[in-house]
């Protein structure tokens, strides 16, 4: 059985993908301090192997999972950030991987999962399908199926995001995390929270999910089959995973929610392009966006932490939503 | 006088310098590796104060002279990176400053220089006028005019880089510099040669320039008042300046010198988002092309430095050239 999540199990995933895996750069920009008024300090995610935070997770999910005895392969359904660094942590662990791609995936991303070796069995793009297939094609072949978020394995290499962020700046008053599934805001938030329960965790959210709802309701309002649409591709499942969520409710309050519009998030992935000179996706810019457009939230607060979540981006397309 | 360029010279600036600089990150890609079967060292001077290592020698030139005795002011005539790192290094060391810019530069670099606190003085967009124009003004003013590559300052500023990049990774057996006017070339490979005389310079030049032909010669076959037609807008000058052409005579050999065109320069750059999620301007791009379009240049070396050495770049351009 997977252990819950604690600081010492995060400490363990720490300890498991730590050689296969960046430690990646902090970095600063004195232009976006004077813009906000605050000591922001960006985790760079998007340097990260795969161009993602998601290798820590599949890493970790699969490294653990062996370390419980033998395992035939892994599998996942996916048409993005979370596909690539299965393949990708499959291979360092040199274990079989099928990633389940929806038959509309952009070429480039199934291009990369098969560099990393994996095998792409391709489904129709609705959710029931791309579900089913992969529940199927685990059980003819008796591989372990890792789930992108509702999983504490993967939560918890996630949270090694937080284990490095305070360990780099130890400074740290306030920490923001965008949210999607919750995979990423479940484990960095539970490791800040024991780690340092002086600092405070904010969410910032696309418009229309309303965590805040959720959290006050200390419930699960949404529809598990929606999503969003927002530029902000990595967060566009409208629910968090219930594992995800018992996090959540454990460590973040409803009133440390920011939620932020399309337009905010395109401005600021325009700031970190042109000032910071980094490829981000539109996911990573939702906390500068968040700092930027809610100000008040922050009013305590001095040096913020921030995390480019990623930099798997269309290029074509970001320049269209930046400039538009 | 200024002193001709040598190790302590290049290690007095660094100290000059230290305070105000980034010591910018090393970063590696392991699908880059893979392609060119090099291991191979971007030094990011993109993620530089200003976005591009012309800060370096810009700050050394100022506080040196300052050193000297009393500094009415500073002034230049650039439309580009040299204009912004003047700007930039004059704020730091409380000088006034003026930027003398063509009135067709791009509005976001005068806006750029104008944050920094420079007077922006207009011109008509010929080489001569801007001569001209920089000239009157530093004699009425008095101040001081900092050329952007001939100059030992600006030159010892430039070979902090090459300093930084050896401390990083002592075990460089090449290291590849994109060649425009020859200040980052003459005060890189100058620190290099006398540093670490194993380690290989390579000059990388866009079409038309040829280098060899020159440094074959001992004489500099430009005509000085020509640009190149070329997308890397930070390698346009046509001609080596002469202090930097006297460097190169010294440190780099005529059969070093590797020649890129505009479509491989793009390929490039387009690697370096994508794969290393970095913002670069096409010259910052010259390096990689120089590996993988000449791999037989690289024949006995196995580590090998490359500068990204900017990265202000307008972004719809970029695609463009990116993505034809």
């Amino acid at each position: 059985m997977a252990p819950l999540l604690h600081l010492p199990v995060i400490e363990a995933a720490e300890r498991r993908i730590r050689p296969f895996l960046h430690k990646t750069a902090i970095l600063t920009s004195s232009y976006l301090d004077g813009l906000s008024g605050k000591q922001l300090f960006f985790k760079c995610e998007n340097l990260q192997k795969t161009g993602s935070f998601k290798a820590r997770g599949a890493l970790n999910a699969i490294t653990a999972a062996r370390e419980e005895g033998a395992l035939k392969g892994v599998i996942t359904q996916s048409s993005g950030n979370h596909g690539q660094a299965l393949a990708w942590a499959a291979a360092q662990a040199e274990t079989p991987c099928i990633v389940v791609v929806p038959n509309n995936a952009p070429q480039p991303k199934v291009e990369a999962m098969r560099g990393y070796g994996a095998e792409i069995v391709f489904c129709e793009a609705t959710m029931k399908d791309r579900v089913e297939t992969c529940d199927r094609l685990a059980q003819e072949k008796g591989y372990r199926i890792i789930d992108p978020h509702n999983d504490y394995d993967v939560m918890a290499g996630q949270g090694t995001l937080g284990l490095e962020l305070l360990e780099q700046v130890p400074s740290l008053d306030t920490v923001i995390i965008a949210i999607g599934g919750g995979g990423l805001a479940g484990g960095v938030s539970r490791y800040i929270t024991e780690k340092n329960p002086s600092c405070k965790v904010l969410c910032v959210e696309p418009e229309g999910k309303e965590l805040s709802k959720s959290l006050d309701a200390r419930n699960r309002l949404w529809d598990d089959s929606k999503l969003l649409t927002t530029i902000a591709d990595g967060c566009r499942p409208l629910r968090v995973a219930d594992k995800c969520f018992g996090e959540l409710l454990d460590t973040v309050s409803a009133d440390h929610v920011v939620t932020v519009s399309d337009e905010e998030i395109a401005q600021s992935m325009k700031l970190i392009f042109e000032r910071m000179k980094l490829v981000v996706e539109p996911s990573a810019a939702m906390g500068l966006a968040a700092v930027l457009q809610t100000p008040e939230i922050l009013n305590d607060s001095q040096n913020v932490g921030l995390i480019l979540c990623g930099g798997n981006v269309d290029l074509t397309n970001a320049v269209k939503l930046m400039y538009p």
